[in-house]
């Protein structure tokens, strides 16, 4: 595959990068930085679709947009059997408020870069490719996130996502009728052979290990739980100290609890674990009054399920240690659990080997957040690749890779993808 | 001084009471609470005043009221020295929203009663006596409280707290002159003998002890602190454990540490220490971000200022550790500082003795919350006398002190004033 990398066009990429990052761009002081605000459903987002449709026929792909917006452009390559499920690769084109112009573009405009430079190179594949842009990854303005990707799973369904509202009341039904993509299209990962994503790292590690590339092994579970812990709220001078039922102190403990077990699994297991008391809201809340109710929101991921449980598990001996010791009334909700999600070993590989074969260093590493290929992994094999990002600045107008960075990251991709749409390869 | 116990009248006290609790009364379900909210310079505050007026007058006390709104009315008994530095008695009317009926009315009305039965019982007196109410107690309408108590001891300018506005913008200057009450009297505690003020406790000592009053050893001293803690705000998925600057699982070991100082310094001085954070407030506050700022408000007291010394150097050192092994910024603001009042031994003599006079048992406690005799005793030498709360319920309708004990904590506090108003007693 040596020679497909010299059709790897890092000036066609950028101008696509760039051509998307005016849509929504934002006005910033600093001339080094640029941000976009890129919502699902506004004028700057059917401009960045149209954007991406044109540049998907101009290729010769012909083109789907399915009920929620997902757009997908399939290539069918000379001798390759149009029936062949096809190799996909893409992310998605919508924004958090002034996020960066790498986040979710550079996933898209590489798969497409990378069937360009498959067409110029005339390598022989065996399956078609398809390049997708997934609709509301974020979940800045409708739902919490990854919509597109689940409707297109069967995680969500259709009605569910389009009756997601704004802040403005607006459905997301709605919103895609008026930017004309409301499609009746199939985009149907069940039916891809695999899927490719290439995404920017948002941290630091390719950064710091000079690597050019990062192979993600496993996106981490993910579990949000909501906890309460009830004392009883009093005057601060004239209550002695072991006449109180403080929610803070005993709160404080749980906080401190929680970090613990996180370091003490990651130790043990040698893995990934986190675990962070985000929020704590105390009430009354009034420097005279010892405080009565404490709600804390708490934060646990891992890449394995037993990490997980482990740190859940703490945090509930926690609250029944402070329930013992301090008298307190405490609750747990653990409301969202999302399961570890390993990528596809054999995509891995041929991740990895094509970065090889460009001859630049790539590493293994856990993502930190979740991306659209946690989705697809449910319905198709799954890899996540990873470009490095400037001082891990994301969701920020701070986030940069340099240039040079996402070519070299697009050139494994093309690789990649090559290698998954070559039948015994 | 027996034989003035049988003319203290318990119905005539509770009389006044209720008649004061009628202004400004609040609608509580339960029929055995009786709440009332009567800011300074309400309708109902008037109504409250111009009561208190007539009674004094009724008594034949000649009724002076300062450019603040304190009310006084000074008795000359008959062979008394006119000239004689008075003995005062008194408290106030104000009360918080929807607070309860004997906070302040009871110590008003028991100095009235105890007046009234010294008239009767005829006793030989070589002082004038001086019943007092000092205007906005609570703080709740006009500034921070004690602010009728502070101008008479000079603590504050007339022209400062004429300046207080309340919520609405109006000054307490002009408030008390659209209620009548912006005089050009004196009440000046300077001149006083001495000053007796009857409380409820506002907490469950005396109930706890079964003892009928209380005579309070020291007004606790009061530090305010306002504390900050910077970390680094940062993504709670992608950031490893040993990568964090977490400011919240800082925070929740200097909550661990003022509660451990709090506990060790109460009991290694034997003292009333207390230390408490009772606000904390995170930024930015989302479940999975990891807390970059926290907000803390620490209130700290004790009856000595060793006691409050050694918390607040247990605090500051919690940060510098704090800065030390986690790599946060802290500040640390002392904005408020007020030091322990002890109250008179010549008085407290005297209030115990009248206890044993009328066969009541009393105890000597340490105030838990600041009242007018804190400011007085800057002036003269003050006492504070605690009736009992049923369950310790303060600022609330749930607010209760038993008839039959407001009459014998009068009794008390009507032989603690003679005593003191006879010279050599």
């Amino acid at each position: 595959m040596r020679e497909l990398l010299a059709f790897v066009d890092g000036d066609r990429l950028r101008a696509d990068i760039e051509a998307t990052a005016a849509f929504g761009a934002v006005d910033t002081a600093d001339p080094d930085a640029r941000g976009r605000t890129n919502r699902t459903g506004s004028a700057a987002n059917r401009r960045a679709r149209d954007y991406l449709s044109e540049r998907l026929r101009e290729a010769g792909l012909s083109v789907t947009v399915d009920p929620v917006g997902n757009v997908a452009g399939t290539w069918v390559p000379d001798g390759a059997d149009p029936e062949a499920a096809p190799v996909a690769s893409g992310s998605h084109l919508d924004s958090v408020p002034e996020g960066g112009i790498f986040d979710g573009p550079l996933g898209v405009y590489a798969a497409l870069e990378a069937v360009r430079a498959l067409q110029d190179a005339e390598v022989d594949l065996d399956r078609p490719v398809t390049v997708v842009s997934f609709t509301e990854e974020e979940g800045a303005t409708f739902g919490d996130g990854l919509v597109g990707s689940s409707v297109a799973t069967g995680a969500r369904s259709v009605e569910a996502a389009h009756a997601l509202t704004d802040d403005d009341g607006r459905s997301l039904g709605e919103a895609l009728s008026e930017i004309g993509y409301r499609g009746e299209g199939t985009v149907d990962p069940s039916g891809w052979d695999g899927f490719l994503e290439l995404h920017v790292e948002q941290n630091t590690v390719l950064e710091t290990a000079g690597a050019a590339v990062g192979v993600v092994t496993t996106i981490p579970g993910l579990t949000h739980c909501s906890v309460t812990v009830a004392g009883e709220a009093d005057h601060a001078g004239a209550t002695a100290m072991d006449d109180r039922t403080d929610a803070l102190t005993a709160a404080a403990e749980f906080v401190g609890d929680v970090e613990r077990a996180a370091v003490e699994t990651a130790d043990e297991l040698d893995s990934a674990a986190v675990g962070t008391v985000g929020s704590l809201t105390v009430s009354p809340n009034a420097t005279n009054v010892i405080p009565g109710r404490v709600r804390a929101g708490v934060d646990i991921r891992d890449v394995t399920a037993e990490g997980i449980e482990r740190v859940v598990s703490a945090a509930r001996d926690s609250l029944a240690r402070l329930e013992r010791d301090r008298g307190v009334q405490t609750t747990f909700d653990r409301h969202l659990d999302v399961a570890p999600t390993p990528m596809s070993d054999r995509l891995r590989e041929a991740a990895r080997a094509a970065a090889a074969d460009c001859t630049v260093e790539s590493i293994d590493l856990p993502s930190g957040a979740g991306h659209d290929a946690m989705r697809v992994a449910d319905a198709t094999d799954a890899a996540l690749l990873f470009a490095p990002s400037r001082g891990g600045y994301s969701h920020s107008h701070k986030e940069w890779t340099d240039w040079a960075d996402c070519a070299r990251a697009t050139e494994v991709l093309a690789g990649a993808i090559a290698a998954a749409a070559t039948d015994g390869s």
